[in-house]
């Protein structure tokens, strides 16, 4: 008989261990590397990218390795400034390099590169070693470039949104009311529903314990925005007791420890623009989750230029979000929107603050208004506080009684602003430009990526008065040298970067009825 | 009518840079990167791992973007040793940071990820952009994993095979002669074929310019091996020199610039072993087209704990390898070979040294001379220097008599060697240990894994006379206490090691007729 023998999983080279002296290096990497004398390396078969273990005073510490062959002598390992920080390495302490096996989760990954589905071990394991940085940026873009061809399936996607939440810490509020929040999908510009949202549904007397992320790519984040009226940054206990005093709070994500690992991601995600739809939806849901998040609404604009393309694209998302939650335990309601132009008339983060603030006041934008009180709407009836079809009346209600404005200011007063601030109060910057109709006709399109590069070159988010006010919307007749927007910036020379680009990309496509005459 | 317009693709950073004082930062990091203040970088819209120009007297360098808000204050930018060293920037030297869209060859990444097909610009864009690092170790990392799910077509491979050659030197030799080469896939212990084949049909009369890797995980390459008894570092030049008065040559590879992208390529592969199947051909055709090869025979060992797995799986292989040979005017024959178990007795770059020495004299191990032959006979055919079905028996010949021994002393003399050297003049590891049967019956198994392990734990390949010497071979019937191999060591420590590991590896499986007897 044939008789395989299936050969023993041993690691031989826990025996390939040798004592060098630390130098330390002095760089902050922000990342776990060592540096090895190369030729010494190659000799205990440690290469460039492999991790090995750094023993000092009977722990051992995984790291990646880096070589040198000029930098670090025999005997010598380097040790940059914050892992000698962390670690409590001195120049000179003897310590030992010792050769280590690849974790397991490199063979899962491995397992998503050839198509396989990861069990819900596999990819805690995967989580646990990126948020202990025992996987190399080569290995977790290798991992993120296989989610992104092969996919995830469900319970991938719930395995990983529950071993996201676990990388971090979570909130816990009382069982006393419900718990509520809101998503919007990015690319659309001034789309700042989320401090509209927030006050209508605390002042309605339900949680939204609400967490924003800062901007990227765009003009404002709402954590930006936000941030110009009081202080976004807060750990969990501080979030607690805010909403626990006034039901809702509208901090900055990134400022506290909530599903960490996603932090760590972005860093891979950002140079392919890489976002494999299983990561978004496990990234989203595992921040509404660690929340306590019952009930989620999410906002996905489509249109030329978002994210999302068109229609169909929205609504196969819209129902795996649904799906996806609904197995955790959260009750989602998608809308697909309209996200081809910008939203209200303010881009950049003081002129998205005057906005909100008009709305609020029952005035401001009417497109930016109406968004924000058909989200809050139906999320109020998805949440059963009202009866399906009388949520846009309700909200809209909070909205005219001036308690949306009230709750926003008590928001604004908890988290340590100045509750009296009026929208004439928000500065903006002081240097301005206004783009004019070079023919009459009807705005056909306003672009949303060129506006918010524009807004980013004159200083947003960074400077918070810098950014762009329409002053026309898609539809709108105009006649040649009608005023269509107005850039602001806090500096000259960033004003004139932005006139520059200006003359570079399309922001405004008009039509005319009457193209040409031919006689 | 509905007229969608094409946003004009514009470089719109190309306004946003800012100078920036040079802070000599004392790392060799083998990579074009330089380090920004964390903050002002975000400012001009910078992220670590973006692409930036560093401008200085009128030239922009391409480079990777790392920041740090600790190290490097705001208006200095710190620059690695051996950037500084390459650019000629020195301590104080005021710089421009010019933010740069990403280069055209992320598209064609992205392109390769959503399942698209390169053209042949494309290909040479991405290849000539990671020579010139404009890519980051995560965008390689997404290519070669996106290559490794979705494949490459043959007229990639194509593509890519020729952006490799001309990414480094070409050798240049008369066409007198016609020009043949050979390659085995690894993972077989021993197997030094190479060292036996190329004397044979140099002495034959044909050009051999034959270029060999080191070990990476195995205990000995080809080039480790020739080391023992020569130099194998060449230029071209020096190599073109060698083969044009003895017709071979057994050099390193990686000593010159033959398709030098391809170690580029390397240390994002390592990691994860990824080793697409396309890429390999194009790194290997590539290889000997750069040499000017125009018969290949390729060795396809197959089995147990090799890289190809079962024969099937070596067919599709060797007409992959066939088919796209053609397509570049290389004429390639594969062989299937068993890689199941190690090849000749001596595993170690001395020890194997011995073996081939020891064929070449016309004794030796029969499994290594067998196989030698048969493929420098084959390759004679493939040239059509001899008819088909007389190479065994030419090449046979050219061994017997000693013309290829001849050739072989040739060739060590030409690469710096002493010609006279003997097998009893080559130097093994004073320390060794003798691994016994512990009980009677037939080898059944030797793996090559377990058996490359524990060589290298015992020092090769650096310790060139560290290894194992094989005294018995599958199938043989053994006693108890038999001698079935023995471990050589250049240290007492070192052989320790081995002698532990031994006890965690199954190096040797045996097989017993009488299994049990049941009374």
């Amino acid at each position: 008989m044939y008789q395989e023998k299936v050969m023993k999983k041993v690691d031989v080279w826990r025996y390939k261990k040798y004592e060098a002296k630390v130098r330390i290096v002095d760089i902050y990497t922000g990342k776990k590397i060592i540096l090895l004398n190369e030729e010494e390396a190659k000799e205990h078969d440690i290469y460039a990218g492999y991790r090995a273990g750094l023993k000092h005073r009977g722990h051992t510490h995984v790291v990646i390795v880096d070589v040198s062959s000029k930098l670090i002598k025999p005997g010598e390992v380097g040790i940059f400034r914050d892992l000698a920080k962390a670690k409590h390495l001195k120049e000179g302490d003897v310590v030992e390099i010792v050769h280590m096996d690849r974790p397991a989760s490199i063979a899962y990954i491995k397992k998503k590169l050839d198509k396989g589905v990861l069990n819900k071990e596999e990819i805690k394991e995967i989580v646990s070693d990126v948020m202990r940085d025992r996987l190399s940026e080569i290995e977790t873009a290798a991992w993120i470039t296989a989610a992104y061809i092969n996919g995830f399936s469900d319970e991938e996607i719930i395995a990983l949104t529950e071993a996201t939440v676990e990388s971090g810490e979570v909130l816990e509020l009382p069982g006393k009311k419900k718990i509520l929040d809101k998503h919007s999908i990015g690319g659309v510009a001034g789309n700042r529903t989320t401090m509209i949202i927030v006050p209508i549904i605390a002042a309605a007397g339900l949680y939204i314990p609400k967490t924003s992320s800062r901007s990227i790519t765009s003009a404002a984040g709402t954590a930006d925005t936000m941030e110009v009226l009081c202080n976004v940054t807060f750990s969990i206990e501080e979030l607690r007791k805010i909403v626990l005093k006034c039901n809702g709070a509208i901090a900055w994500g990134g400022g506290m420890n909530l599903a960490p690992v996603d932090d760590k991601l972005i860093r891979i995600r950002r140079p392919l623009s890489l976002d494999p739809q299983g990561l978004l939806l496990a990234s989203i849901l595992a921040k509404k989750k660690s929340v306590g998040a019952q009930y989620v609404i999410i906002d996905i604009p489509v249109g030329r230029g978002v994210k999302v393309p068109y229609v169909e694209k929205g609504q196969e998302l819209a129902k795996h979000f649904i799906r996806v939650g609904k197995m955790l335990n959260m009750k989602i309601e998608a809308l697909i929107t309209d996200g081809s132009e910008p939203i209200g008339r303010g881009v950049g983060p003081a002129l998205e603050c005057i906005d909100v603030f008009e709305v609020l006041k029952g005035r401001g934008p009417s497109d930016l208004r109406h968004k924000s009180v058909l989200m809050a709407g139906k999320l109020l009836e998805l949440s059963g506080k009202v009866k399906k079809g009388e949520g846009y009346a309700v909200a809209s209600s909070i909205l005219e009684s001036g308690k949306a404005l009230k709750k926003f200011r008590q928001i604004i007063e908890l988290q340590g602003g100045d509750p009296k601030v009026e929208p004439e109060d928000i500065e903006v910057g002081e240097h301005s430009y206004t783009f004019k109709a070079k023919t009459g006709g009807s705005i056909f399109h306003i672009d949303n990526k060129a506006i918010s590069k524009i807004a980013r070159i004159a200083g947003a988010p960074r400077d918070k008065g810098a950014g762009i006010v329409l002053h026309k919307m898609r539809g709108d007749k105009v006649r040649k040298g009608d005023p269509i927007f107005t850039i602001y910036a806090e500096s000259e020379a960033k004003l004139d970067f932005a006139i520059k680009a200006l003359r570079r990309l399309e922001t405004v496509e008009m039509r005319k009825i009457l193209l040409n005459v031919v006689e």
